[in-house]
């Protein structure tokens, strides 16, 4: 059981002040307002000063923010990165500045000077909140929808971590996640199959608060967005919260605590609000949203609130009602006791939420990870990667309580499900594998909402050909970064009648270029699995495993070879003769095909490498030597042979090889005609090497 | 006002017969059900002979197909391209067997023989229905959620050339426009992009049908999709007919009946099915929903449905049940007649919609594009790209009533609003411009089904960034193709102070590995024009027009230049000297910046070319004379410099030439310090020309 969540019940909340009273200019007493418009000019005066920003949404979510940050956000300023925090995502990211507003004047270490730094280089208050940059920044948004969609992620994430690790009397994991949303996280398709998913889910403790201020860029929504959207939530199992006054802190309060009180549904709280409030001739206009408010604005909205304050200076009694220093110090050494009687009585449980929480790997997994790729390679089964990738999931899964899973309805396709896999709509304890519907986009974003909350490795998975339809979030887990496992099967014309709109052609390339991220494609079962490993160990980013539909054959290696798969190239074979004239570089499905061409070659004179390079991220991190050892840069005769675009490999074969690939989009037939039909054949690698000069 | 439509009332309708009477094996009169189990064998034998394919939706919907296309569809299977067809839709296209059998057996060019190589090398019945392929096709569909957003774009193509074009007593257009969906795409987030705004617009002639089977790929749905859907599409503003039995003819078509007699809103028919309806031991479960039924579920399918028939043998009376090619002439026969009669009245009118029904552009487009642009050479003006877009959307948008155009809520950034721009909502006859809302995805998909309906050139329009959010729907805009523009501003690390996740790096990239996809990223308002031009002209596909956010310098070109832009690539500056020892080639912004460096370079004696390459797709299609004119062979000095990642470019650098790129994420800060920040100087490029070898 859950404890009471009520703030207003909580040891931990601060005591019932009478901030209702109205603001004078003598500030003794500050009002809520007078908080709430702290938020106001520290948002327009840095958005002035940059001379770029977005005032309207913090001016308009000022009075909502005030109420959740001082009356009920369970957080602790010194320390941002407490386990048990409630964790406050802002969807809306354009209106960073109430997010770091909020930061400073509750205690982060977040200085005034860079609130006037505000999106300058190198400072902590970039123009979207990102979590690289600012402490108490969860994840990074602007990307409309998706942190809404994080948010969902990270109250999965809270809901499965205290399933697993709270005891009676031990609510060790017990925290809300809050997200703010506008209205155009509303229209974007991604609040479809976040939310909808969330109502699934039963995320009690998610509450997300809408923006409803009816204003988007291009002016009032009464043109483009007509939707009830307090019933389109109820249809995905939400409790809504209808028309609260989001300038009237009482009536947000109730709105708070009534979402608080509902543990089995997720809650969406509506607010009315006034963009650029206070602002008294931009305020309810588009005119208040994206650009600075001007001089003589800003001053008329200085008067219109009573505000006589200079810009970036803020009162003592403003900071002292902001402040949540103390109460966090007491937040968390609360905790922290709990945890040590918990510690006591749950020693073991204790070790792996700190293991977890740290994202240590067990101390043994990348032993057994390499006794696993020493077996396959022993072994030598001959299956479609993405059956080697399950394989990989049943070797490593036992050993990584941390794993999470799940696909977007394919799990008997991507083959995501291994033995270990537990619902997590079942109420057990091990509970990691979501089935995420067709819900690309939102799946991804969730994934990274998991990992960024912290204690879970998540993977998720589709066709290839459909991570164009989460793309924004597959970079975004790049950018943020979120440790996340992306698998793709089904990666080329090898997945046969499906036919073109199936087929990806040039997703792997268009994969490799986003920053921060690896893409392995691996040739076989012993290669998948040095991919999972790797993905595994590569914390500082996500990975996007690439697997065949089809069944792919063994490559024989020495233990060397094994060991150097990782490097993400390497020479997979040389001509018995010590030179050789020409380089065959081949990922995935294709290095069977370079390796007969080497041996086609051979018959007629010709000595071939090969080389494999399921990762080029990783080959490009290795050393000059060992890049100049696979690819020396004497043999200019190199022929790449990837079945997806050819542009991409005159990175690796210059302007004087040849790259063989798939520059169209593909065709439905079975696969054992199409490749023969785009071009990939012994025959064809054996010409384009002898043509070249 | 537009006619009654209901088809019972329609001199087109068929004369009413028994079809509810109990099959019997002697069929003289078959019933419904015969006709439906057409479908039903045609789809399950198709599968089973190709070992490949989705038995389970035909089965399931055959029963809503076969009234639907029997009692309501208006087409002509002689002339699939007939103007005012119905335009049938299938969204969920993994059962293409069953648009395949209707086209069939309705009497479409599309013969038995085609139907027995389903999903075979170079067949007329590829695995998803591709509209390249097969007549009566509209859309190319299968990546779930988009042929449905086609469908919204179809319909509003409908209702404003209606608006154009109809006259008191003439309906000259008057269609509707019918779409299947399954769960797959209910989940989707582009459904709740396109049905919100499906809903805002009023579309009343869209009609979609739900297969409401409870079954996706992994199973029941009720472990990941607990939706109330027709609550959800009610928010929508959508009419909802509930709980329809799909299997039961009467109760199918007064819902059918419901839908037409609403003119002012979209309906949604929710049809309760059963997947693989009739296979004994597989209906009703995931296992009918991928993979063939095999030989004995068949055999059993057949038994329970009294199916005597051999696969592929489909009996006379059942064609004559189905046969659509007598009522096809009549239709089009009659509507010739109408529209002589319209000719008379309105001939300016009549030859207007035969331009626009034909994609004939008008015949001074061309000449007049060429005036601008010499006159924009002329002027010279120094503006932001952005703004060059507009521009030539001012020059070029009064020739061409045909284009219709809409942001994502951008209007004013992607500044895609020019003179002429009317807003569709407003009941104007020169409606063309829609305000999409935030709705990326669903824009792109619906400016595909404006563009493949007919009559309309479309463009679309967001920030380069979020170009991600619609990837599969510029794909599938290539892969129909769909000749629309896709518009991204905000192209770079020169939108400044949003930071890194509003900053392009990979994108350009990225979008010129799609095939079939012309990328344009100009350096001036020139280009600008070629750009706009070129893609107007360019039917064959899409084209994405990438456009800066920040003011670029105008450069000086002969008139020979100017018209060499649309090569693709073109020499922008030789040095005085004859030969050059380097060659600068870049694109967008950074072609000042090379040609600042070449005068740089030449102050150090060094003599390089420079060589502006707005479209590489453009220039790779040119003839090697050409390509070997602007690129030498022997000169491999080669620089390249464009702000996004630099991997693409060595495409045309080689190994022994360099590229300066971006190989980062972005940064928040006033674009004029990011350029150099990361690297865009003179000095750099210099440094770089001399550091080849």
């Amino acid at each position: 059981m859950l404890p009471v969540r009520s703030a207003s019940s909580s040891p931990y909340s601060r005591p019932e002040r009478d901030f209702t009273a109205a603001n004078t200019n003598a500030m003794t007493q500050p009002s809520r307002r007078d908080l709430a418009n702290a938020i106001r000019f520290l948002a327009a005066d840095a958005v002035q000063q940059a001379n770029s920003g977005h005032p309207g949404m913090p001016m308009g979510m000022a009075d909502i923010a005030e109420v959740l940050w001082n009356d009920f956000l369970k957080h602790a300023p010194h320390n941002p990165k407490w386990f048990n925090r409630d964790r406050f995502i802002l969807s809306n990211g354009h209106g960073s500045m109430l997010q770091y507003a909020c930061l400073h004047l509750s205690g982060y270490d977040l200085p005034m000077q860079q609130l006037k730094q505000f999106r300058q280089l190198h400072s902590m208050t970039p123009g979207h909140p990102e979590c690289k940059d600012t402490p108490g920044v969860e994840t990074t948004t602007g990307p409309l929808g998706q942190g809404f969609a994080n948010a969902v992620g990270f109250a999965l994430a809270e809901k499965l971590l205290a399933r697993q690790f709270n005891r009676p009397e031990f609510d060790i994991v017990d925290h809300m996640t809050w997200v703010f949303m506008g209205d155009g996280c509303m229209m974007e398709g991604i609040s479809h199959e976040a939310a909808s998913l969330a109502g699934t889910l039963g995320l009690g403790k998610l509450v997300a608060i809408w923006d409803n201020n009816h204003i988007s860029i291009d002016g009032h929504v009464q043109g483009w967005f007509t939707d009830d959207t307090p019933a389109r939530f109820e249809a995905y199992g939400w409790q809504v919260i209808r028309d609260v006054d989001g300038h009237d802190p009482q009536a947000i309060r109730e709105a708070i605590l009534h979402a608080q009180a509902e543990s089995a549904k997720p809650t969406l709280i509506c607010c009315r609000t006034i963009i650029g409030f206070g602002a008294p001739h931009k305020q309810d206009s588009e005119a208040a949203h994206g650009s600075p408010l001007g001089k003589d604005e800003l001053a008329a909205a200085r008067a219109n609130l009573h505000w006589p304050y200079a810009p970036f200076e803020i009162p003592q009694e403003i900071y002292d009602g902001w402040r949540a220093i103390n109460t966090g110090h007491v937040r968390e050494d609360a905790w922290n006791a709990l945890f040590d009687r918990y510690a006591q009585h749950y020693p073991d449980l204790a070790a792996e939420l700190v293991r977890r929480s740290h994202a240590e790997l067990p101390q043994d997994f990348a032993a057994a990870a390499d006794a696993y790729i020493a077996k396959t390679q022993a072994d030598g089964p001959e299956v479609a990667t993405r059956k080697a990738s399950q394989m990989a999931l049943e070797a490593y899964g036992p050993h990584l309580p941390e794993l999470i899973g799940g696909s977007a309805d394919l799990a008997e396709s991507n083959l995501t499900i291994w033995k270990g896999s537990r619902n997590v709509l079942d109420e057990v304890a091990a509970g990691n594998y979501v089935h995420y519907g067709v819900r690309e986009f939102g799946m991804t974003a969730i994934s990274s909402g998991l990992a960024l909350h912290g204690g879970f490795l998540p993977y998720d998975a589709t066709f290839l050909v459909f991570s164009d339809y989460a793309r924004n979030g597959v970079r975004m887990s790049a950018l943020n970064p979120a440790h996340v496992v992306h698998v793709y099967t089904h990666d080329s014309i090898g997945l046969g009648e499906d036919g073109p709109t199936h087929q990806p052609v040039e997703h792997v390339a268009s994969l490799r270029h986003i920053p921060n991220l690896d893409v392995w494609r691996p040739c076989d079962a012993v290669e998948s699995a040095v991919a999972w490993k790797a993905a595994i160990l590569h914390q500082a980013g996500p990975s996007a495993l690439i697997f065949t539909r089809q069944k792919l054959a063994h490559q024989q290696r020495s233990a060397q070879q094994v060991a150097d798969i990782e490097r993400g190239a390497y020479v997979l074979s040389d001509p018995a003769e010590a030179k050789f004239d020409a380089i065959l570089i081949a990922t995935g499905s294709e290095v069977e095909l370079a390796r007969q061409a080497a041996v086609a070659l051979a018959q007629q004179g010709v000595k071939a490498r090969v080389v494999s390079m399921p990762c080029t991220e990783a080959f490009d991190r290795q050393p000059l030597e060992w890049r100049e050892g696979v690819l020396p840069g004497w043999c200019r005769k190199r022929v790449a042979i990837e079945a997806g675009v050819s542009d991409y490999w005159r990175k690796y074969v210059g302007l004087d090889g040849a790259a063989i690939g798939i520059d169209t989009f593909g065709a439905s037939a079975p696969a054992e005609q199409l490749f023969p039909y785009f071009g990939f054949t012994v025959e064809k690698i054996v010409a384009a090497v002898k043509d070249l000069k």
